[in-house]
């Protein structure tokens, strides 16, 4: 049985938007600190990691949303590591809240990259045993997603802190790219409740990214396709599907 | 006295930048968290202080730099309600390293604000009490900061996720507006050790922002001072002083 961690965390105010509903990048974000102090608990923290010259990428997301967490609202966040194979790691996140009800369900997908060369990594043995996961042989298929017709796109500049420590864009920036364009009206009208988003490309500072997107009708709320792309490279692709407030 | 609260923090690595050490927003978003808490903990979060149709803001933040935390560093956070006047309350804050060593000190002056009427208004005796602050009659002064010679200004478009339950502009967005005009170059050869921002006027969804920014040289290393203005309106005011890594 794979090792489970639990903590519990206050929804601040900043961590909401206007909605007073956590964004989905601070739901990433206490999720990912979750896994964070699990590993330095189980002695696999970033210093274990670096001897390698590796650290830690995430390739995809599917978060499944009941409910988004309320300013001031008092959340557990569990976590375990669930499977791996050659190349990935299968980590499973759940936010609850008091009453346990669970609120977000998110499945992340895991790499380990070699820092300076920029490219995957095999996954070791001795990073990845304390956590207990099962070995598994076959790749899991991320979910197909949607093409896009549109033409549609907004262009950012990358900025000096949307670069983390590991030297290139982080994850939660290319979300909130795929949500601006959406505008004002939209995202105070329409809540996420399906959200798959995988990353291809790492983007660096300097770099202009586009920022496309395509909205469709489905038969109980909208769906909205994204990629982001630097010239003809494409870095990341999502599909989030929408309901009513 | 002054009710004191501490807690513990594990840095991670997407609240640092490449410098591999904490940004200025993510310290200041562990410290506002860690003050939110206590409030939480004296029976003055955010549903006391909306009953009232309040909210809190921040109108100024002095911060003086030691040293940065660096990533997975595991660090203290304590903070303390220091004074309050009729409008406004003086809270500090002090990170410190697992030596006890001080990292960072805050100086943050906090005012009610009408949520309808986005108008300050006076320090409620049954908000405060509990905090066990001082009453002082005297209107502290923020430093004086430097006026501007410079013309130089980078324009940004407030994007959504800017824009926090407050329904305006999260300060930490103000100061990446601030540091983002100084360049990659600048910002991993040069490290902040005092930090002096004002918050003037709030910024709202849907307005252009205009970056300003001069640097001159001190003593022994820079100091750099900036406006963030819409159209003619001064929205925040503040002055940096660097010294190299």
């Amino acid at each position: 049985m794979a090792q489970k961690y639990v903590q519990t965390h206050e929804v601040s105010f900043f961590e909401c938007d206007v909605n007073r509903t956590m964004t989905i990048p601070a739901i990433l974000g206490v999720a990912i600190k979750a896994s964070e102090i699990q590993s330095e608990e189980l002695g696999r923290g970033t210093a274990f990691i670096q001897q390698f010259g590796l650290t830690w990428v995430v390739t995809s997301y599917v978060l499944e949303i009941t409910r988004l967490p309320k300013v001031d609202e008092r959340i557990s966040i569990s976590t375990k590591a669930t499977e791996y194979n050659k190349y990935f790691c299968y980590r499973q996140f759940w936010l609850h809240d008091q009453a346990g009800n669970e609120l977000v369900m998110i499945e992340a997908v895991f790499s380990l990259m070699d820092i300076k060369k920029r490219k995957l990594s095999s996954v070791k043995e001795e990073i990845v045993s304390p956590y207990e996961s099962q070995k598994i042989q076959r790749i899991k298929r991320f979910p197909k997603l949607a093409t896009m017709q549109s033409d549609a796109k907004w262009s950012y500049r990358v900025r000096f802190n949307d670069i983390d420590s590991n030297q290139h864009v982080n994850n939660a920036v290319y979300l909130n790219w795929m949500f601006d364009v959406l505008g004002f009206d939209f995202l105070t009208t329409y809540t996420p409740k399906l959200v798959l988003i995988r990353f291809d490309k790492e983007v660096a500072y300097g770099q202009q990214v586009d920022s496309h997107f395509e909205l469709t009708e489905t038969g109980s709320g909208k769906k909205t396709s994204h990629e982001i792309r630097t010239g003809e490279q494409l870095n990341s692709v999502a599909n989030i599907y929408w309901q009513k407030k």
